[in-house]
Formats: C-alpha cells, structure tokens, sequence
C-alpha cells in the first residue's frame, strides 16, 4: 500500500480514511495492477500486505445498491437493444452515481461535450439511387491494420468503475469482431494485462498522457513497441485534466456524506472539489511540447498520432513535425469547454491542407472522435475526409450494462447500420464515399437562439383557447 | 328582426334558433344598430318588434361565467399594470372562451400570428449617448394630423363582445390623450355612433370592407368623408376572411352542448366550422381589383391608404395608383398564415422603392401594424422608414379588463416608454431617428430549429447526474 | 397456407406461432389476398385449408382494445375536424399500438421524418391584392390525367391494418372526388381488387418496388398496363427497408409479452427486432440500377417515374434515362434518416436543371412527397416549381379515423383550404403561381441550436422572482 | 431625517409612511451615510434625531424571513461551491424577495440582460497544443494598476441589500487578492467609508452618475482624486434608469401588502409602480453631453472611462474627445432592452477602429462588460481585443450568500479557471491571447425561432409510441 498520504494525487484524506484497512474495493478500479512498480520509486514499496493485519471495510448494500442490483438482473434481452443510445440510458440507470458522474461528465458547462452530437446534426445527406448495392463491404484499413469497420475504439479510463471486467470487455469483443482498440494509460487494468487479453494477431492501439518523469514514459512506450501495438496515440489537449463539475460534484456529494455527524472546525478548509478525474490527473506534463515530438521519434518506431490538434495551424505544424496522423477533436467535450467538435475542425483542417498542397496525403491521416453513436456519423466523417473515427462511449456503456456481450452487440448494430446506410447512400464499397454525399454548409453554424420573449410567449402561445 | 334565414352571412342555424324569441343578447355584439337600414334593402325591414310577444331566453349565469364575474371584481388596481402584456393576460381570464378566441385567433396554424412579434425580436439597438436627452417630443403628424404619439389604433372589428361600450371606450380615451382611431366596417357600434362619441376635432379614421354592393359602399364612403374623416383605409387582403380554427371550432363546442342529447340522422351533415369570423365577411368582395381603386378616388376626395400589401411589386403598384400611403401587414396573422410581417415587408419596400426612385416620397407613407405591444418596437418601425404603426390588440384588450381607464392606461404606458425608450436611444424628436440606430440584419432569417435529436438528448442533457 | 418458416420474409417464428391454427387475423392485413399466387412459385400452393381442421384462436377484447373500441364509438362528428392534424391526433389514439408504430415511425432518429413538415415551415407567403379572385380554379393535369386538386395520394403499404376497408376508402373517396391513387406494391388488397373498385374511368397510379425475381415484375407491371393504370412509379430509395426503431420495438414489445413465463436458455438468441417493416421488405431488390430502367421500358408504354431522387446529380440522369419524371424525396423519413427533404431537393434539382438547359421541360415533370399537410404547404411545393405534390399519411389517418367518409372530409378541408389560399395568394388558376410568390431563401438552414447553457439559465431564466 | 416628502426621489408615499417613525432599517441600505450632506442642501438637515422621542417598529421575522434564516444557517459549506453560478442560485433562494428583484431585474423584457450571457456562447474557442504552459501568469495592467487577474469588480448600487457589509465585502476581498473594485456613486456605504476600508496601496476605480447639481458632480469627483482613485468611470448610458419591472412589481406587491383591507376610493390613483430603481435615479441628469466632457477634463487629471458605450461612432468620439478608454456595454441588461451587448460591439468598435487607424492604440482602452461568469468568458473578451472586462452580479451573489469569504472563494475559482484555461488554450501570459483563438463568426447573429409548428409537434414529436 501507498504510504505517500502528502502526494496522493488523489490527496491525502483518502489514504488517512483507510489507513490500516483494507482499501482493494475502492483502489482497485482507478489503480491499475502495475501502478506502484511503474509510477513509483523504488524504495515507496513497501511488499506485499499481510492481509490478516488489516481491518475489513464491512461491506453492506445500501438500499440505492440493492435498487441497482435489482435493476441489473431485470435489463432487457440484448435483442432489445436497438441502438446505442439504448445502452446511455441503460448505464445510467445500472450504474453508481459517482460512476456514471465520472463517465458521462464534461467539463465546465459540458456545452463542448453536447457539441460534439450537435456537429453531426448539422451534416445532411445527399444519397445516390439506382446503383447495385446488393454487396456492400465496409471493412477498411487503419493505420495500415485490417478493420471489419471504419472506426476503432477509443481510449477510457477507468473501466473498472463500470464493470469488473473493466477494458478486458472490450479487449475480447475487438479480437472476436477485428475492431482495433486504443488502451489507455489510465485503464484500470495493466497494458500488459490487457495485452496479454488479446487474440493472437489482433491489432492494438495505445494512447499515452506523457508523464513528468519521461523515464516512466519512455519505459511505457517501448514496452509498447514490444508488445506489438500498432501506433501510439499522443493526448497532446491536455496539460491538466478539465473541469468536469458533475464529477467534482460528485466526490463532494460522497464526502459530505462521510462527514455527517463530524464537526467542522471554523475556518478548517478542506477541498473536497476533485473527483476522479483528480485522481487520475496529477502525473501529466503540463510543458509537453513540439519539442517532445522528436524525443518520441527516437525512442519508437511506432506510428506517432497527435490526439487533440484543434486547428489547421496545428495540424500544419504536425505535418511538419512528421508525424503519421492527427486525432481531430475536443477530447469528448471533457477538456476546453467551448472548444469546436472534432468534426468541424475537420473541415477546416482538410481545406487549410489542400491549400498548402499537403492533402490528400499518404503519410497523413485524420481521424476525429467525439459524439459518435450511429453509423451515420462515422459515414458523414468519412465522406468529409476522415480516416476512420474514433469511438468511446458507446462501447464503455454497452460493456457496463452487459459486459463483453454487450461490447459484441454494439458491434452488431453498427455493423447493421453501416450495411443499411452505405446500400441507401448508394455505394459498396468506403472508396465510393465522397463529400458531395453530405451537405455540411450549415456545419460552423453556432446557432444560439435569441433569449426567449417571455411575456409575449405567456399571451400568445398557441394553442391558448382560455 | 331578419327573416332571412337562408341568406344570413352567420347561417339559417342561428335564425332559427332563437325564431320568434328575443336575441338581443346574442345579436348585439356583432350587428351594429344600423346594419339592417345599411345592409339589407328596404323590402326586408319589418319594422319594430312587440317584445311582449317574444319569448324570453332565460339568463342564469354558468359557474364559469359566474367565476368570471368574479375575477373581474378582483382586477388588481390599474397601478399594477406594467406593460401591455398585463392586459393581455387579463383579458384571457376575464373574456368568455368565444370572445378570446375570436379575438386572439389567428389562421389555419397561428404562425404568422405569432411571427409578428418575432420579427421585432430579430431587429436590436444602436444607441448613441451622451446627448442632451432632457427634454424628450414625440408627438407626430399622421396623414396630416396631429397625434400625441406616432401610432394609431388599429380598426378591429366586434368590440362590445369585449366590453359594452365596446369601440366607445377607444374613441373616448383617443380624444382625451390626442390619439387617433380608425374605425372598423365590423364595429359594434354603428359608424355614426363611433363618430358622435368623439371629442370636438377629434381625429379618425375609417377602414373599409368593400361590399359586393357597391352603392352601400359609396353610401358607406361618403358619409365617413362628410362626418370628417381624415383617411379612408382600404382592406386589400381579404378577399375572403381567413381560417381561424381557434373560432371555428369554439363555434362548434357552442353548438355541441346545445344539441347534446339531439339524434343526429346518419348521413345528415351540418356545417357547423363557422365562428364569429364568418359570421361577418359573406359582405366583402373578392373581386376587388386595382380598377377599382379608381373608383374610389372619383367617389371621395379623403387620403386613400391601403391596407394589407405584402410585396414591393404591390407597393409600386399602389404608388402608380396615386393612393396615399399603404399599411404593410398580413392583417395580424388573421389571413393567409405564413404571410411575412409588415416590419419584414417595410424593409423590402423601402429598398426598392429607394431603387426606384420613389422613396422617400412626400405623397405618399409607410404604415406597419401587427405585434406592436411596446414604445420599443413603435421605435424600430419608425428607424426602419415607418411613418407610423398601427396598434390593435394592446387597446384590445385594455379595455376588455378595465373600459375606458385601461385605454388611458394603456396610453400612458406607452408614453412612458417612449419618452425613457428616445432617451436611451439618444434623441429628443422623432426626426432624429435613423435607421443606423437599428441592426435589422437578422430581420429576414425564417430559422426552423431542425427536428430534436430525442434519444440523445435523452441520455446526454445536462445535468444529468443519474 | 405457407409452409415455408426457414424462408417466411417475416421470420420463421411467426409461422411455427401459428401452425395448424387459423392465422387469418393476423395474415390479412399484411398480405394480399393474391400474394401466394403472385409471390410465391407454384409448387408451394397446397390448395383451400379446410377449416374445421384448424385449431381456432379465441378472440377476447384486451381491456386495451376495449378502450379503443368505445373511443371509436365516441368520435367527434366529422364536421368537427378542421385540418389533416385533427385526423392524425385521433388515430394515435384509436389505432392499436402496433399499427401506430408502423404507420408512424421514421427511420432511426426520425429527423428526416420531422424535417419534412420543418422545410415547409421556411417558406413564406409573398401574396399579391387587389386581384380579382371571386372565381378560383384548381383543377390540375398530373401525368395527362385530369385531376380537381395538383396532388395524387401516395402509395403506403398495409392499409387494412388501419381499417378494414384499407386501400378502398382511398380508391373509394378518390373516384367520388375526381384525385388521383397511388396503388402500393405493398398494399393490403390486390391490386386488382383496388382496381375492380375504382369508379369507370377513374384514373389510378402505380407504386412498384421491383422484386429480385424480375419475371413476377414483369407480370405485375403488365397487369398495371392492361388494368388502365397511367402511370408507373418505381421506387429507388428502397433497395432495403430503412431501420424503423419504433416500429421494431413494438414487435418486440408484443413478442415479450407472448414469451412471458417462457424460460429463455441461456445463450439463445432470438431475433426479434423485426416490426412489420421487415415482415414485407424482404422482396426487395438491392442490386436495382439504372440499367434496369431500359429494361422497364421496354416491358412497358406506361410513364414511368422514378419515386425517390434525392439528389440534382440523379436528376440529370433520370432526364438521361428518359423517363417521364422523378419524386424528389425522402421516403417519408422512413429510409436514409437525415437525408433532405423532397421540397429543398425541389429547389436545388431545378437550379442545376436549369443550368444546363433542361428545365423547363414538358417530358419530364417534378413531384414532391412528404410532410404535406395544408393547401399551403402544396401551393409552396407548386410555387416552387413542382408539378404536384403526393400527400400519404393525411389520408392514411382520415379513414383510420372515419373510413371513407374521413377521406371524402380531408379532401373537403384540402378544397376549401386551396380556395381560400388562392385568393389570399391573389391567383385564380395554379398557373399564375410563380416563384415570387414565396422566400425560400431559408430552405437550406439547417439550425441546430448550440448545446442550451443549462446552468446560466438556470439562474436567469425570467420571470425568476425567486 | 428628510423631511422633503414632495421631493423624495423614492416618492413621498414612503416618507409619509414612517412620519414619526425610527426608519433606520428601511433606509440604510439604499442610502450612504453622507447622503443627507452630500445630496441636500444645507438647510434641510434637521440635526440628530432625539431617538426616545421615535415610535419603534416592532420588528417580527416573517415566517418567509424564518425560511431564509434557517436557509442561510444551511448553506453549503465554501468548498462545494464549484463556479459563480452556484452563488446565484443560492442568492435565489437566500435574499428577501425585493433584494432580489432589484439586484436580478433588467429592463422591459429582460432580453439584453440575458443576451449579455448568450454572446459569449456564440463564441467558440481554437486552442493550440503542444506548446509548454507548465507555468501561467494571467497577472495584468488595468489602466497602469495591477491586477492579479484581468477583470475589474464592476460598480453595483445598494450592497447592503444583500448583506449587512455589503460593498465592504469587495473592497476587502479585493485588497486581499489584488484585484480592482469600482465604487459605485449609489453604494450603500459612503464613498469614504469604502476607501476607508481598502488596505494600503489597494487601487480603486470610482463610477459616476452625473448629478444634475453639478457642483456636488465636482465635490465628489475631487474627493475621489483626492482620496486615491485611478480611474473615473463617467456612466453615458443612463439619462433615466431603464423600466426594471420585476423591481417595480416587487414594490408593488409590497405595498399591495401594507394597503391589505385599506379601502381604495374610486378614482383615487396611486403610483406604485417605483422599486429601487426609482428611488436611487433621480438625481440623475439627462442632459448629460459630450460638452461636459470637457468639464470634467477641466476638474480632475484621474483619467475618464465612459461607461456604456454601444456604438463605433460614439467609440470614435470618446477617442476625438480625449478620454482613455471607454465601456462596451449595455448597462447589465438594466437600461435600453435589446441593446446590443458589449461583447458584439467590441467587435464592430475594433473593426471601424482600425479603419480609421485609430486602434490598436495605447492612450485609449476598450473594456467590456455583462454576462461574465467564467474565465473563459473573461478569455473570449480579451482575445477580440478587450483590455479586461468588468464582473458585477458574479462578485455580488458571492457575498450575498457568504460574505467577504464568498467574494474569496469566487476569486479563487475565477483562478483555478483561468489556469486551468490559458494551459488549455496552449498560451501561458496574456499577451499571447490573440483574435486566432476565438471564432466569433456567430457573435453578430441573432437568431430568433420561427414560431413553433404546435399541430405538427402534437401529432409527430418524436417518440409517440401512442
């Protein structure tokens, strides 16, 4: 156990509250295995606990856990679910509180995060008749690796949190359908472990946070490169972790809850607003720039994707810079609010490259993640230029309502949709997408309506008969 | 009374029912006293009626308009009514359902009803500062005639359905506070009597249905000029009154629970989609044309204003005519629904009039009307080229709630606001406002928010915490 | 009966659900009574069951369907329906789930559904006055077939779902008032029976989705030809039916409740996400191209129309083909969900037509379907270029409702509501509607607001006294 | 006491009320200390009141008054308070109704007070990445002070309305944390007494209502020099205080209250409709013009903002007057409803600048003010060219519901955003903010939704199942 209560970046109150006990349950989901040999100095382990020696946490249902329970055993048949929107709503309903707070936040007031659906709205279709659709092949290659389809998975944290299977979920349905799955440096289980979950020959992705202690991170990613990951992701939009409120909230709630009964000293200031995004946010290198980009060149021969580039400016720079690709995107909504959807950069992106004659490209791709939940959406990122998109949250619901079996049929339905929407878009094969299929004018659209008119709105709102 | 069951503009249904009773109560409100002397020719007069052979219809209040009654009694003092909203809000409670639906009406789906304050909503201020605003005229001239204040009251039609003294109590507040009235064909109260109700050198106007008779219209028309009235408006967007189902179909709950226990024979098919609308335009004549304006001009030596033009063709048109001015409106969203609003109307106008060389012209003016409820939006119609506007449903519904007084409050609100409105703007006459005082560019955007994404905002509205 | 489970386009599982039982109930309304002779190859007809060795399937009343039944009985007097929503508020009450779900579901989201009446709502009215309209006409010619209003009633599939009499209150009501019938491929009474009940020189249209076995077309659409029908209109945006949530749902929903008790073994997977959408789709031909047009011509002399362009790009080829016209549309929302609306491909397709010389055009003529609700919305559509409308669903719902009396009531509404909006309009005949008579300058808006600022307006939402 | 009922800005009702009373309560927070010496001449002051010789008011907790005192004993502890609105929505809850009609309520409809906010929504971010923002200084110069962040505590009137220590809360806060605070002319402590309360060396700005005796304009400005202040603040935009009518309802419904079971003669008129607004405005002059400008140049060397500013040209003027900058604003929401607000006219003040070579320009400074709850609003503002921005109502709530320590913690959150911001937009000191980092291509549009389809959405709003 750690003994490090002052730098917990997590902070010190939750080391005091289970010093002496037995704390797995609550360190297990946000801490992977490996965390004290890779994130800490040598001499903080402390050796293997005697587990007579500590006091048990006595667990008990609360009735609002024996609700959940209950409502997990009553979900529906899979063959209900009917897209993945079904799986949101499911999740929030099965999942704790504090989970579905840390899942489902953004940050701020969450405008970037709705965003991120709200670009797609804004991108109509314009689909072709009369073409024989009746074969329709939509597996595709990503960063040279064979994909049943034009997506891969995105990297989450803390996938314990919803499921004890956590990522390993994910792991297997990938293997079994060939989707391609980006680990995150912050997953509850080990890269290894994760790793060593996958089929022989599936293909990886590992997305990385550069630690402060670059030694650590250069460990991480040739251990990487060892295990056969295909390309190393780079979050490069977050210097710190957002403001995710909901979270922050969250954590808050659970404290005060704590606390009931215990004196408050006047004056004693305890900050409680950290959540787990807090938790898990402390190690990041807030001074990772340009510069770093060679470093990693050396120490990797990986293809290098910049996951986070915001701008044409900085998509110019990355190509410069010789990397292999660039995640357009606003990190789901969970880092600068107010920063633009993934897809809208896109467009901007691509019409800046083809100025300075940099695109189309070989050796460059564009992704874009954010808001994807049909196969519409990854139809219209494709048709506006994208390599492939990435997807997050709705696997990471589909796995906590019904695990690996849940991850399986996600893929179903998208697959379902894909057929469906290429045939009625009038081509067979991703090549024939083109950006004449898609209306995306109203795309850079910001609409915020004009304050509402109450009093008139009062008199004349229709139906009003009396 | 009428024996005419068969030709009665309001249908045979109504003649008979109250045949051989006495329907004063009923036929009040929408008949003005001299409608059969004018409307009828002499061989349908029977002379007087010897009430004491008519049956009496029992009056006993219903516990609604007992509750009514009620409220009415409990009208907060007039002091309390900040706005002309107020009275709108009152007068909902107050009116009998039949009354506020044949008021508040407006066609088939009430959108242009409704457009017409958002229009105001789509224009915003320029205000400039630091000028001398203490002493603040905005007293105007309108077709040559004085008015405190740069609007008029707009004609409407039955207004005793609203209050017994119905048209008398706007005539009776206008002449006190120097304002100008323009008197409905479908007054209540006969033509003379709205006229013998004015002050000595009292302004009006008059508006005009044109009746399939024209010599009931000359008659109609010269007897307005030689009582003195200052301008004769012509109604051109009625060829035929609109589709005002909130009043159809009070009309057919009205009849509902007269016939309920009545056995309706299979295949007997009554009409009854009628309401007070179509009870008074079987009159007007759809064959009104552009001729016939010459017409008018040979019959009456009064201004000619016509009211209802919705385009710049028809505005050049009415130029070419040597007509006065015109009202641009689509007749309060009482017609053809998603019809644009004069203030939209006003723009277009102007602009290729301006191109035309016909603006601005000293013979002829620019009326807006439709919306109006504030000094604020009076304001923007003038910056944008408006001479005046006419306001309608703000007296309305001042005196359904308070007589006479609620007009002379009504007034004094708007007075309020204009004088605190121009200081804000920074002017102290009306010829100082120009059209940079206003930003009208979005006056033209028609936004139709695209349909909801339902399943997602379903599971991603925010705050969800669970 | 059918003794095919393994190939049933319905499933297998409907069929085992019925074997040895009379399944008329359930079979009618999704089969037409010819459908094993023309569907199916001969050597699966096993001749007349005899009955009185058939297991019957007691009928009782689910207090659900009582409900229903005495809310038939309790209808308001059709007099008391003022406009086409009227119809469709009712049968959402009045229909059993199941039929509602089907009738009324779109396509994933259901945004393109709801777009189609939204594109409607941004066009606006430029009326002219002063034009004599007493006498006004809108008889119109559609494909060279005389018609008393410029629309024709869309094919929809499975009308007896909605009232026994299905397609024939259409076919019924349409030769009673002189309009214009699209017979369904779909449709729940042969084609033949809806043509044995046409009126004597009633004219009739033709839906045709093209079956894999192209010889069962043939035959189909020959029979078309020598039954007299005018005109042959192939769908193009069909080559899969599209995902329709609700529909699917409902039939799951059903099925949960027939398998309640049933013990599911762990692992079987039963699926049920099929909905009656699936149950008639499974005919249709994917591999449909252009190629396949040569071939209708030369089978048939009828006009053939291509029922679902979507883009100017197909226009172009369509005039190519030389067929005699195209239905820009989206399927009634019910295929490629956020495709646009027929009435914004309308603009776009007359646009690049015309730029390239081929509009007008007297061989090749535009129709719109989808959202059509009001004579306003047909005007607009007109206006616009349009040779007529295709209106389904308010006629589906008008005899839901009230059987062929229901449908004889729209086309009264849709009558009087012409009449009245062309004279507001200021025209006479459908040819004096021009371009300028409406602002489409909105039309391609697509505005989605920006994610609402839940926390601000949670403070300053006014009135917020406290 | 004052004895000039006739003459009471807040009407003679309230003097009459407490004729012969102690109105200490009443009266102390809406009138500084000094007014009786620095408003009135001389020989209106009376000298001290004999306070045994005054009728007391027997104070009584109502029981809405108990709700908000056991409220205010339950306040969430400071550290749950995650950002400047939760102290509004605690505000709402804690303060007197009154207060919080005063503090809340803009002009009219109340649409410029709510579009303050919804500008900043209309404006999205670009961030940059990759650069290192390890360490960030958001430290700046407002008008040659320092500031610890870039945003001046905007003037408010009447602090003690909402906390017994009212404005003194900022002043200490501010002087702690190195912030700016503007004095208010209408703050309810005297101008002296707040500088009184400032630490040594804490920099003040001083906002001014133009007296209509200019002499105590000249005292007072004196004085201000006198004591220290860096800046004056000229308010431009105020000639009358705007028709607050949620004050003026409040204050009605107060007296409503007081008159209860008073018998109101008929006729008898009285004014109600006043509010705070009324009562603090009446000293004001409107004939307030760019010459006094000049006057005030004569008087004092403090450099002079003009605050409220709502057009280039007026933008054009302040800088050929000479003065040093000017206030973009619309005066809260709180003067002329559907004036523009600040952020929308820096844009169009700097592009017409700029024009004229008048920008950038160091002698002259453009600050923003309205709707600012979030560093990355304060980021927005900047970025388009603002040299800091005022916060009023965000500071205000902090103390009404916690006092001295409230205004800390707001301070404390503004900081942790705006670091946590400048690291995520990728710029790690002020001056590296440039106009590329914002898209504010929507800021100028202001969309008002068509009125809604009410028919269509009753029957096809998405999901009716049944």
């Amino acid at each position: 156990m750690c003994n490090m209560a002052a730098e917990h970046p997590g902070g010190s109150k939750i080391i005091l509250k289970f010093a002496g006990k037995d704390a797995t349950k609550e360190y297990d989901p946000i801490h992977a295995s490996d965390i004290i040999t890779t994130h800490l100095p040598k001499e903080k382990h402390l050796g293997p606990v005697d587990t007579a020696s500590v006091e048990q946490v006595i667990e008990d249902q609360t009735p609002d856990e024996h609700r959940r329970t209950l409502l997990y055993a009553a979900r529906p048949p899979l063959s209900d679910i009917m897209n993945l929107y079904d799986f949101e709503v499911l999740s929030r309903e099965l999942l704790p509180p504090k989970t579905w707070a840390y899942y489902s936040s953004g940050s701020d007031d969450e405008i970037a995060l709705r965003e991120n659906h709200s670009a797609f709205q804004r991108v109509w279709f314009r689909p072709r008749v009369l073409r024989n659709v009746n074969k329709v092949d939509f597996s595709h290659t990503i960063m040279g690796c064979k994909s049943s389809m034009p997506f891969y998975i995105s990297a989450m944290a803390l996938g314990k949190l919803g499921h004890p299977d956590g990522e390993l979920c994910l792991t297997r349905a990938a293997g079994k359908h060939n989707v391609i799955q980006m680990i995150s440096t912050f997953a509850s289980f080990t890269f290894d472990e994760i790793v060593d979950a996958a089929a022989p020959g599936q293909k990886l992705f590992s997305q990385l946070y550069v630690n402060q202690d670059r030694e650590l991170t250069r460990r991480y990613v040739q251990n990487a490169e060892k295990r056969g990951i295909k390309a190393l992701f780079i979050t490069v939009d977050a210097p710190q972790l957002g403001r995710r409120e909901k979270d922050m909230r969250m954590k808050n709630a659970a404290d005060s809850g704590n606390d009931a009964g215990a004196k408050v000293q006047k004056g004693q200031k305890v900050d409680k607003g950290q959540g787990h995004t807090r938790a898990i946010s402390s190690f990041i290198d807030p001074s990772l720039n340009w510069d770093d980009i060679k470093w990693f060149q050396g120490i990797t021969k990986m293809p290098i994707i910049l996951k986070g580039i915001a701008t044409w400016e900085d998509a110019v720079l990355a190509v410069e810079a010789g990397v292999q690709g660039v995640v357009l995107s606003n990190h789901g909504g969970r880092q600068l609010d107010m920063a633009r959807s993934g897809l809208e950069i896109l467009v901007e992106v691509i019409g800046e490259l083809k100025k300075r004659g940099l695109w189309p490209n070989p050796n460059f791709q564009l992704f874009v993640d954010g808001g994807v939940r049909r196969a519409s959406d990854i139809l219209k990122a494709l048709a506006l230029g994208a390599s492939a998109v990435g997807i997050g949250k709705g696997f990471l619901y589909s796995y906590c309502a019904y695990g690996q079996e849940g991850v399986e049929h996600a893929l179903k339905i998208l697959s379902d949709e894909m057929e469906m929407n290429m045939r009625m878009l009038g081509i067979t094969r991703l090549d024939e997408l083109v950006p004449e299929m898609v209306d995306a004018r109203a795309l850079t659209m910001h609409t915020v309506p004009s304050p509402e008119h109450v009093l008139y709105n009062n008199t004349c709102a229709f139906p009003c008969y009396h």
